[in-house]
C-alpha cells in the first residue's frame, strides 16, 4: 500500500481543479476545493470500484448532485485511474468534444453516474438507484448485489423541494445504504445562507428517520470515520461535512465569489503557495498518484476478485439473467406478450379506457420482463398501474410497486436513477396534468438517453368535472417540444399495445405514453402483425369512391371523432382518409414516400386533437385545419365539454369543407 | 348574537357538500366532510372577512390548498353570505358555467383566493399573500394592511416538494401571520399515509422555526383555541388537526375510498341518520344560518366599519394610491420611465445582454411603479435584477427583493400568491431551463390571469460552457404551448424596453421575458414612438432594389444572425427582409393584412432560433426554412457551440438559396 499524506492527497483534486478551471476560462472552483477531503475519503477508502472497470455491476454509485463542482468528479476519477479522464481530458475541460464537460454528462464507463447541474435531480438519482440496488438484492442475492450508494450534496440540493420529497421517501423506505454528503459550507451564489435559510437541515432529516453525522469536511480521516458510522446504521444517512468554499485559494475561500468565480494564474500561484504545492499546472507527484491507485484501485481488488468469483459460481440461468439485466437488454421473448395482447383485443375488441389497457398490458408483461417496477405518486386507483405487484417496502424488497406518495417530482428523478443503475425498467404513472412538477427529471432522462416510461392518465378535456387544473391542453405539445422524448397517444386497446411495445423497444430516451380516463371505442379490428403505430401515422380508414379529397388527422381520443367526420363527408361524396397519428417523431422519421403516401399532397388536411394547435401546422400546412383547443379547458361532464369546445366531428365536417 | 350548536354548524358544511356532491354524481366528500369543524372555528370565530365586500383589501385571506374538497369551501362560503355562491349554485356543483367548479377556481368576488387542485400550489400561494400583506403592511402601516393569511392542507400538500420550499422559507422570514391548518386524517388516495411517509411532520416544521400547535380536528372550540394561539406567536403556526376523513358518512369514514368515493343517495340518508340531520337536502335550518351569518358576518362588522374610517381618514395622497394598489391599477405615468430608456438605448447603442438591460429597466421602473417586488433563486449576480432594492426580510418588512434561496417552484407559486393579493407586481429572475421547476405556477398563473412577470436569463447555447443541461432549446416552445402566456424574446436593448412595457401591459395573465446571457448588439438605431414589439412582429430590414423574394424571421439573439444573412443576399442580388419576432401571441392576434405586410405571401421564407422547430411551421410555411436546434446543446465556448450547430448566416443563405 502506498502511502501518502492525506492533506497532499486532496490537494492532488484541488490543483487539478484549480488549473483545468483556469485553463478553461470559467468553471466553479468552490467545490471542487471545498470537498477535495471528502472526496479523497470516499474513493480512496470506502467507495467500492474498480477503474479498470468502471461499470462493474456491483459497484458502488456516486453522484456529484452538486454537478456545478464538476472538476472534483473529473479530478477524483482522473487520481483513481479511470481512463477515460486522462490527463489531456481534464486539460481539454470545458471544451467542445471533451469528455469533462462544464456538468457532468452521464458515462458510467468513465464512472459518471448521473448528469447534474440541475439542482436536486442528482440526489433523487442516488434514491433511485439505492432503490434498484435494494430491489436487485432481494432478487438476485447478495452475493451478486450488495453495494453502497454515495450522494455528494450541496446547500442548494436541499433547499430544492425535490430533496425534501426523496429524504421523507428515503427514510420511509430505510435506505440504509444510501448516503449523502453534505457539503456544509454556508455559502450559496447569493452569499451567506442566511439569505435564504435558517432551517435545521439536520433535524429535519431526523424527522424523516435519517442517522445525522456531523463531521469536519477538511479532515479526511473524520470523513472517513463518519462513512464507517454510515455503514452500520440501518437508516440512510446524512453526513453533515462542515467545510469552507474555495478552500485554499486565498482571495475567495470562504467568501460568496467562490461559488462561480473567475480563477486567474495569480490565484493558482497563491493557492500553490498557500499550500506549499510547488508542482507545476497538471502534475501530480507521483507518490501522490500512487497512493490514490492503491486507495480506489488495489484496495478493491480483493472484493472485485470475490465477486467475480461468485458471479461466476452462480448457476447459469442466474448469471445469464443478472448479465442481461446488467447490461441492460430486454429479454429475448418479450414481444411474444405484446402480439397475443395485440391478437386478443382485436377479436373481443372492448371499449376501455386506455389507462386501463396499458395498465393490463403491464401486469402481462410483468411476467415475461422482470425488470418492469411500476409505481405512482397516490394514483394507485386511478391509473391502475399496480395490479398483482406486491409493494417494495422497507419490509419488503422483493416488491415492485413503489407507493412514491404525493411526490410526482421524485419519482421522475428516481426513475432516472434507477434506469441509470441498470436492472430494472422503471414505469411510472401519473395524470397528464401532473408531468408538469416531473418535467425536470423527464428533461434529464432525455439528455440521458434514459429508458425510463412514464404512463400519463386523464389526458384531455375528456376527464370532465374536475375541471381545467387537471385537463393537459398544452402538454402534448409540451412534451413533443423535448428532444429525445418519444410522445405516444394511442387511439384505442390495439394501439395502446402498439405504444407499449414501442416504449420498450426505445433503449435510448423517455417515453411518455398517453391514455385517456374515458373508455375510448375500438377502431383496430384488423390490425394484421405489424406495429402500425411505429409508423407514427398510418392510414386507418381509405377514402372511398374516387381520388381523395380530404384527409383527417387525428390522436388518441379524437380519432374515433376524425372517423364519425368522414363518415358524414362520405356520405355526401367526399373521399376522404382517416390518418391515425400516435406518434409525431415516428412518423417525422418515416422515409418522404411513406408521408406522402399516408398524407397525399393536394388533399385537404383537417386535424383534430383536444390541445392546442402549436406544432399541427407541420402536418396539415398553412391552409389546413385544425380542431382543437384554444384555451383552458372547464368543469363540466367530459361529453358536454367536447361539445362545449367544438372538437365534433360536426366541426371537422365543416373546416374541411371550408378548404374544399 | 345567534346562537347554535357548533356541531350542527360543522354539519350544515357536511349536508351542502353531501348532497351537493351526490348531486353531481362525483366529487370528493373526504374533505369536506373531514374538515367541517376547521372551517366552521375558522370561519365563524375567527376569519376577518366582510362577505358583502368580498374584495376588501385588508380582509384576512384563507386558501384552500387542497383543492379537490372543493365544497368545503363552498358551503362555507355560502354559510358565510357571499351571494355569488347561493344555494342555486352548489346545487349546479360541477355543472358547466356553474361557480362552484370541480375545484376552486380564482374569484376574489366571490370569496375565492386563489384556483387550487395541483397539491402544494395554494400553500405557496398562501405564503406569497403573507409576503405582499408585510410588505404592503410595512408601506401603509398597520391602519391600512394589518391581516392574516390561512391555508387549509392536506397530506398531499405536505408531501410535494414546493410544500418543504415554502415551509423553510417562511419559517426564515417569521411570516408571523400565516397559519396553517393541516388536515392530519392519515388517509391518501392510495389508503393509509404508512404507505409512503413515516416522517414526523410535526418536528419537520419545528426545524423550520413554526410554532407547532395540535388539536382535535373534530372540536370546534379546540380548533378555536388553537387559532388563538398562532395569533399569539411571531412564527408562522401550523395547527396539526387530527381528523377522520369523510366524517359522518358511515360508509366510507377514515376509509381510503372517503377521498374521492361516489357519494348516494343512501349515504346521504345514512350520513343523515347518524348525525341526527333531519332536514331535507340542500336545506340549513334557520337558527343554523343565522349563526353563520352572525359568525362570519355580524362578527366582523365592527372591524369592517374602522378599517373603512381609517381609510377615509388617510392622507388623501396614501389612499389614492392605496387604492391605486388594491385595485391593481398602474400608476398613471408608468410609461414615461420607459419612453425615456427607448430613446437613450436607441442613443448609445449598447452592445450588451439583455438581461442587463432588463435589470437595468427594473430599477429605473422601481422609482415609478412601487408595487414591483423583485426576486430571484439564488441567481442575484447572474440576473441581476436585485439592482439597489433593499431584501425583504423578517427583520425588514420595507425591502422589496426576495432572497428566494434556491426554489424556483416556492417563487413561481408564491408570486402567484401575491398578484392574487394585490398590491404588488412581483417579479422573478431565473434561467431559462429552470424555467422548468417553477413550471406547475406558471400554469397556475395562467390560468388565473395574474399579471407575474418572469425574466429568464441564459437562453439558449449561447450560455456556452455549462453545457446542455443549463442550454434552453425546447423551452420556447414549451412555454409558446401554454394558453394566455405571454412569451417574448427581445432581439436588442430597444426591444427589451418594449418586452418589457409589453409585460407590464399585460395586466390578465403572466409574462415570460426572455433574455440573453451574451451580448447582443443594437439593432434598432430609429425606433420612434411605437412599440414595435406590440404588434409581436415587424419589418426590422425592408427588402431592397427590387420585389421581395424573401423573408428572414428571427427572434432574439438569432435576428443578428438573420441580418448578416440578409447583407449576403442582397449582395447577390435578392431583395430580402429581416423579421424581428419578439412575440408569436402578438402577431397572431394581428389583422391578416398586417401580417402579409410582414411577412408577404410568395417569398422564401426562412426563420432563425436557437431553439427546436416545433411550431414554426406556423409562421414559415410546409416550404419554408428553419435554421436552428434539432437536440440537446453541448458544453463549449458559446460562439463556438453556435458554428458546431450550425446557427449562422451562412446556413440561412443557404436555406433560402435552396427555395428560390
Amino acid at each position: 500500500m502506498a502511502a501518502a499524506d492525506p492533506r497532499r492527497m486532496a490537494d492532488a483534486i484541488r490543483f487539478l481543479a484549480l488549473d483545468a478551471i483556469a485553463r478553461a476560462g470559467d468553471g466553479h472552483p468552490g467545490a471542487p476545493l471545498g470537498c477535495a477531503e471528502i472526496a479523497t475519503a470516499l474513493f480512496t477508502r470506502h467507495l467500492v470500484c474498480n477503474p479498470d472497470d468502471p461499470e462493474w455491476p456491483n459497484r458502488d454509485r456516486f453522484v456529484l448532485s452538486n454537478g456545478h463542482g464538476s472538476m472534483l468528479l473529473y479530478a477524483a476519477l482522473h487520481l483513481a485511474g479511470y481512463a477515460g479522464i486522462s490527463l489531456d481530458a481534464i486539460k481539454s475541460f470545458r471544451e467542445l468534444g471533451s469528455p469533462c464537460h462544464g456538468h457532468p454528462e452521464f458515462a458510467p464507463h468513465h464512472g459518471i453516474e448521473a448528469t447534474t447541474g440541475p439542482l436536486g435531480q442528482g440526489i433523487a438519482n442516488a434514491v433511485g438507484m439505492a432503490v434498484a440496488e435494494a430491489r436487485l438484492a432481494a432478487e438476485f442475492g447478495p452475493d451478486l448485489v450488495d453495494h453502497r450508494t454515495y450522494a455528494l450534496v450541496g446547500d442548494g440540493c436541499l433547499m430544492e423541494g425535490i430533496a425534501h420529497e426523496v429524504i421523507s421517501l428515503a427514510g420511509h423506505l430505510r435506505l440504509g445504504k444510501l448516503t449523502f454528503l453534505w457539503d456544509d459550507n454556508r455559502i450559496t451564489d447569493d452569499g451567506s445562507t442566511d439569505l435564504s435559510i435558517s432551517e435545521d437541515v439536520r433535524a429535519r432529516f431526523r424527522a424523516a428517520d435519517w442517522q445525522v453525522i456531523d463531521c469536519d469536511g477538511h479532515d479526511v480521516e473524520a470523513v472517513s470515520a463518519a462513512l464507517l458510522l454510515a455503514k452500520g446504521d440501518p437508516r440512510p444517512s446524512l453526513i453533515a461535512c462542515r467545510t469552507i468554499i474555495g478552500r485554499g485559494l486565498p482571495r475567495l475561500e470562504g467568501q460568496r465569489g467562490a461559488h462561480g468565480g473567475r480563477v486567474f494564474d495569480s490565484d493558482c500561484a497563491e493557492a500553490r503557495a498557500a499550500r506549499f504545492w510547488d508542482h507545476p499546472a497538471f502534475t501530480v507527484p507521483e507518490d501522490v498518484l500512487a497512493a490514490w491507485r492503491d486507495g480506489a484501485g488495489a484496495r478493491n481488488r480483493a472484493a472485485y476478485a470475490a465477486w467475480q468469483e461468485r458471479r461466476a459460481a452462480s448457476p447459469a440461468a442466474i448469471r445469464t439473467e443478472f448479465d442481461r439485466r446488467a447490461e441492460g437488454r430486454l429479454p429475448d421473448a418479450w414481444r411474444e406478450t405484446l402480439v397475443g395482447l395485440k391478437r386478443h383485443w382485436t377479436e373481443t375488441a372492448p371499449e376501455r379506457p386506455t389507462i386501463e389497457v396499458a395498465a393490463d398490458i403491464l401486469a402481462a408483461l410483468t411476467e415475461t420482463i422482470p425488470d418492469l417496477f411500476s409505481g405512482a405518486p397516490d394514483l394507485e386507483g386511478p391509473t391502475k398501474h399496480k395490479q398483482a405487484l406486491p409493494a417494495f417496502t422497507a419490509q419488503n424488497r422483493g416488491g415492485r410497486y413503489l407507493h412514491y406518495g404525493i411526490r410526482e417530482h421524485a419519482m421522475g428523478a428516481m426513475m432516472n436513477g434507477m434506469a441509470a443503475h441498470r436492472g430494472l425498467i422503471p414505469v411510472g404513472a401519473t395524470y397528464l396534468v401532473f408531468s408538469d412538477y416531473l418535467r425536470p427529471a423527464l428533461r434529464m432522462a432525455a439528455l440521458m438517453e434514459l429508458p425510463v416510461i412514464t404512463v400519463y392518465s386523464h389526458d384531455s378535456i375528456g376527464i370532465g368535472r374536475n375541471g381545467p387544473t387537471h385537463q393537459p391542453v398544452e402538454f402534448l405539445a409540451s412534451l413533443r417540444a423535448i428532444p429525445n422524448m418519444l410522445v405516444l397517444r394511442p387511439a384505442d386497446a390495439v394501439e395502446t399495445v402498439e405504444a407499449w411495445e414501442m416504449a420498450l423497444a426505445n433503449r435510448h430516451g423517455p417515453t411518455s405514453l398517453i391514455c385517456s380516463r374515458q373508455p375510448l371505442p375500438p377502431l383496430r379490428r384488423s390490425p394484421g402483425g405489424e406495429n402500425l403505430s411505429a409508423r407514427g401515422a398510418y392510414v386507418l380508414a381509405q377514402a372511398a369512391g374516387g381520388r381523395q379529397k380530404v384527409t383527417l388527422i387525428g390522436t388518441g381520443s379524437e380519432v374515433a371523432v376524425a372517423l364519425d367526420a368522414r363518415a358524414q363527408l362520405q356520405a355526401e361524396g367526399i373521399p376522404t382518409s382517416v390518418v391515425s397519428m400516435p406518434s409525431w417523431d415516428a412518423f417525422a422519421a418515416q422515409p418522404d414516400s411513406y408521408r406522402a403516401e399516408v398524407i397525399p399532397p393536394g388533399t385537404v388536411r383537417v386535424a383534430v386533437e383536444a390541445a392546442v394547435r402549436l406544432g399541427w401546422d407541420r402536418w396539415i400546412g398553412e391552409n389546413g385545419g385544425f380542431v382543437g383547443m384554444t384555451g383552458f379547458g372547464a368543469s363540466g361532464p367530459g361529453e358536454e365539454l367536447f361539445r362545449h369546445f367544438g372538437i365534433t366531428a360536426d366541426a371537422v365536417v365543416r373546416e374541411a369543407r371550408a378548404r374544399l
